[in-house]
């Protein structure tokens, strides 16, 4: 039987793509990083892209245009935040039906450019297309890298996996629009997701944050790509997940259990990190009060074992993995 | 009735969304032109994107995955090229069905590879997701600007449009690929098709060079995107179009009067100028001696018409605008 995109998945996919690409020396980090890095001169550039398919990444039945393309912007945004750099600038990829209303392809159009106003960055150019039947968007972002750019595979053993604000709540608001039940809060989280930006820069300048990524596709997953990018394993303590408040007072009108959330709902991009156990409470506490936002320890990174597990025990529901569902 | 896509086409569609983008500092050249113009730091940078879909821009039936990624990368390469740069990197979002064989998924992504290393750029990132029906592939290139960068809009009355090569041959391959009929130099220009990165760096260092484009919808209709930027019109004169010998020699085959297919034919990627009267002839004989490649004058821009003309008057069939075919 021929094999298809579905028998390898999405990250075995990239993986062999990657292995098929010669080293160049003007390009730092490449494919298996939120960001690409780059050198241009004297600078160091990030580079990261983020496709969204209409009926797979979003629907028009349950997000607003506007909000669809604030949501696919950020999410390229964000991957700058998680290399802790600052985005520039944005270009747009959009290929719609021509019956498309040019009411919906221009608010589109007006998320993507308000979700870069809000973070900053400007949108530079784009291209527009014709597609059969669904509207597809590819977003590119180009950023600045910082004095020290944090990529995911430089955990150590021993490093403390700690998380910003409260992840899960994006993902509970995903469910309360499939259901159609009221979560104006959680919603609200899922259809205007922010960036980190400022916290990323941060955390890339303490010399005890060894390796960051953002957590688009579920907090689980996203650590153990820390982890495989560091030849390590990750156990997180379910006892001390952060837990939103709206999480657990929803809990009911969602019917799903909220850790499930905290650990697999991904698209909150709030930011992971591997810590060094040295010092990571004088980090938590500055952070915390630099942000009004907590920056909390879930778990810790090892060379004991590998892959990603929960209280030392493999978990089963890992997140996001294109083709395989 | 709600006004669609269609009703207003993608050059409509391209200048509402550009109006409603405030100026900003370090934007010096933005939508509307083959490439970005950013700073960052001491360095402008080009960027560009480029999407194709398939059924829409290329065929599984009509080409193999590899020069479908070839095609699709030249075309974005070529914008660079347009704007006289040096293209550095590119990024490629990629959205194929789940059932894709890793076979075809591979081969595109290596069409992609080979087009990035015969014009001496980086694949340095991307992206990989699921679509529910057909492929779309962006791809994104960030160059650097020469010295002197060309935009499309500085054009000046009197200055005559010169072609480099002989554009149509892209055309008459897609032809031939259609009707199924047998044109080999023809198709490989069309599944094959260079990007004139040397000698678009070239033609912008010249002083006597204004305004620069790259014939990927056509060239009387690229030109007529010159002459427009420029606030000007263009007049081609037929007379003066290079006829390729290939295409004379195949024109029973195809059925298609050849002159036609160098008018409105695109995807060719030659480069279309605007070049000064004064001391043409220098130039084109020494681009010819440098790169042994007719630099020919075409046609003529004026103040007299807006618009673009062949022979003084209308042309029927004027290039490609996705959402009107």
């Amino acid at each position: 039987m021929t094999e298809s995109l579905r028998d390898i998945g999405e990250f075995g996919f990239i993986r062999r793509i990657a292995a098929g690409l010669p080293p160049a020396e003007n390009v730092l980090e490449r494919i298996g990083d939120d960001c690409a890095v780059v050198r241009v001169g004297d600078n160091l550039l990030l580079l990261t892209c983020d496709a969204a398919v209409e009926e797979i990444h979003f629907s028009f039945s349950t997000a607003t245009p506007q909000d669809i393309g604030w949501r696919t912007a950020t999410a390229a945004i964000s991957d700058i935040g998680a290399m802790g750099g600052k985005p520039l600038f944005l270009t747009v990829a959009l290929a719609m039906p021509a019956e498309t209303p040019v009411a919906v392809a221009e608010a589109l159009f007006g998320g993507i450019r308000e979700a870069a106003a809000a973070h900053g960055l400007h949108v530079a150019g784009g291209d527009t297309t014709k597609s059969l039947t669904h509207v597809f968007m590819d977003i590119t972002v180009i950023g600045l890298a910082g004095k020290r750019y944090l990529p995911r595979h430089s955990a150590r053993p021993g490093d403390l996996l700690a998380v910003t604000g409260s992840p899960g709540r994006s993902a509970g608001g995903l469910v309360a629009l499939q259901l159609k039940r009221a979560a104006p809060p959680l919603v609200r989280a899922h259809l205007r997701p922010q960036a980190r930006i400022a916290e990323g820069q941060w955390l890339s300048e303490q010399p005890a944050v060894h390796a960051m990524i953002d957590v688009s596709d579920g907090l689980l997953q996203d650590a153990g790509h820390i982890a495989e990018a560091s030849g390590l394993g990750v156990d997180i303590d379910p006892a001390l997940l952060p837990l939103a408040e709206d999480l657990a007072q929803f809990q009911e009108t969602l019917g799903v259990e909220p850790l499930d959330l905290v650990l697999a709902g991904g698209e909150d991009y709030e930011l992971a990190v591997a810590l060094a156990a040295d010092g990571h409470k004088e980090v938590c506490r500055q952070f915390a009060a630099t942000f009004s936002l907590p920056l909390t320890v879930v778990g810790r990174f090892t060379d004991t074992f590998k892959g990603s597990r929960v209280a030392g025990e493999p978990y089963d529901h890992t997140g996001y993995d294109h083709f395989r569902i």
